[in-house]
């Protein structure tokens, strides 16, 4: 086992140093202390708490709040607690930044923390440890997110297949028969999921896919504006959505021109957040169980704790059926005939 | 909650009676204990055993070999005893067929016997309890099949997407271009699945796509016998297998014909059967870590009896590299440039 003296050794100074340095110790350098900890990491030095196997595992979160129970990380944080502490283990919430990211790599937080593995949430394929997981030998579990080859990081988040097809099917059901996608960017890996479900879907239940009928865009007000009355041209009549947000705001854009929800146009949302029951009318969406996904990301840590290197749990969504989908319109033409 | 005595009165029987079919008492008839039982599931009767928790899981296995170690169920067996043992659950292997299905339901077996899920292993489309598993409420975890919509059921299997990625990257860094499949008909999941995520693999890293590099065939030898020769003919040059058993029938076959592996012919398996160490050459493969399947089933099932629907987890793959992929042989046309 690598011990404080390879590393004194390693870098030509003081065993003390080391120690002090692996001990947050006020008299050490701040360079020095990187060197030191980078050089452990390196050498594959096990520290003190690691060794002692204290239960110690950390959420790292970013870009999601979670403070109050209507904030979408809220569920996530208390399933995965609710799983862990009546295990024993002590579980941290941390928020995180890509400016700390790029000081200080994971592994070195890590250990210098002594947390034996992290889930994380909210991070983006721009957060500098997103290419350090590739290598990363310290469990990881990313909530929607996934990183390929490596027995040590797993992924949890919803079946976004499953539910775009219960989606399309409910819809079918009502008669339509043209259904577009209104999401963002294809940045991002759900973003890609969710497109990629909503193509199978379609292509599932033998309906046309038609680049026409999908809009992809940024920012949540302007993708309302810019494809809702596009999609009605190409004679969509109802529309999945990436995320509830972007539904919501559908709905206030629907409202101001005039078309009516669901007699004109369904729309389904993703996520079933808190407010999707108040809005006017209330919101049909795929729910994401976010007390099952925390609860999911802990059991996806347990695995990779016990060296079974799973790569993903997916979780099943539910399709809450409320006001905002209906049957689908008939047409002029159709009118006539009857 | 439901008592002997509402059973007693929906069939206007005693009380006695409901209590020795619930006890397998040999003193009652078995077309009456059957009745019996049938109602008792009908109306979410749940048993002594049941309410006591004693916990108890079966794996209920069919067309699958588990009693020595080189078969290929005696890991995942192994593995999911492993987790579930020393967590206090007795643990029962059922071998099952598709007559006793036929006569005795899922929910009444399960029941009757007292367990509070299974982990199911090789049941194929055919078996009758497929169907059960759509509406059951009797948790079940299945490796290698998917249940759509049941929050009771989940998969488990691993991840060949990522497997199939894997050997098309490690036989395009030796020069191949053009790589074929040989499978079986597409009338199961998994090898549907597989020959998805063989489409897949090409598409990710543009490689064409061409009917006539694929072979999907039944019978083992004679899928080797008729699709090699043709798939050469069409200028592959390495072959990915549905399983190992049918590249392990390729390497007879091409020794047969005097094509070499993998100067002539690079072949990749999947499974890691103990045997592919012994083939010559040694067979390049997709190791399915069948420990950590069976551990997999176990924290599947965990999940499914703590109310987290979770429909999947897919278990990372590793590949094998041994002897029977090598570079890409020169064709003669750039035989002469050189």
């Amino acid at each position: 086992m690598v011990t404080i003296n390879d590393i004194a050794a390693k870098l030509g100074i003081s065993k003390s140093t080391v120690s002090k340095a692996l001990n947050n110790a006020t008299d050490v350098s701040e360079e020095m202390r990187k060197k030191i900890l980078y050089t452990a990491v390196e050498l594959g030095y096990v520290n003190k708490r690691q060794q002692k196997k204290e239960k110690k595992l950390c959420i790292l979160i970013e870009n999601m709040d979670y403070n109050t129970p209507n904030q979408f990380g809220h569920d996530i944080v208390l399933g995965f607690k609710q799983m862990a502490e009546p295990e024993g283990w002590i579980v941290d919430i941390v928020p995180m930044t890509i400016s700390f990211q790029k000081l200080t790599p994971y592994s070195v937080f890590m250990m210098q923390q002594g947390y034996q593995a992290s889930f994380i949430l909210g991070f983006s394929l721009l957060d500098p440890w997103m290419k350090e997981f590739r290598i990363s030998k310290i469990p990881a579990v990313l909530y929607d997110n996934y990183i390929n080859d490596n027995p040590n990081i797993a992924s949890v988040g919803c079946d976004n297949q499953e539910g775009f097809e219960l989606a399309v099917k409910h819809l079918m059901k009502l008669g339509h028969k043209k259904i577009g996608l209104i999401s963002g960017p294809l940045d991002s890996y759900i973003l890609k999921a969710r497109y990629n479900a909503y193509l199978n879907a379609l292509y599932k239940y033998g309906l046309e896919v038609d680049e026409d009928c999908i809009g992809l865009e940024y920012y949540v007000a302007e993708s309302t504006r810019k494809y809702i009355p596009k999609l009605l041209a190409h004679g969509v009549t109802a529309i999945l959505f990436s995320h509830d947000v972007r539904a919501i705001a559908a709905i206030t854009e629907c409202d101001d021109r005039g078309i009516r929800i669901p007699e004109d146009l369904s729309i389904v949302g993703f996520d079933d957040l808190p407010m999707t029951s108040y809005t006017a009318p209330p919101l049909t969406t795929l729910r994401q169980d976010r007390i099952a996904l925390g609860k999911c990301g802990f059991y996806a840590l347990t695995c990779l704790l016990n060296q079974v290197a799973i790569g993903s749990i997916l979780l099943r969504t539910s399709l809450v059926v409320r006001g905002s989908t209906g049957p689908a319109p008939i047409k002029e033409q159709e009118k006539d005939k009857i």
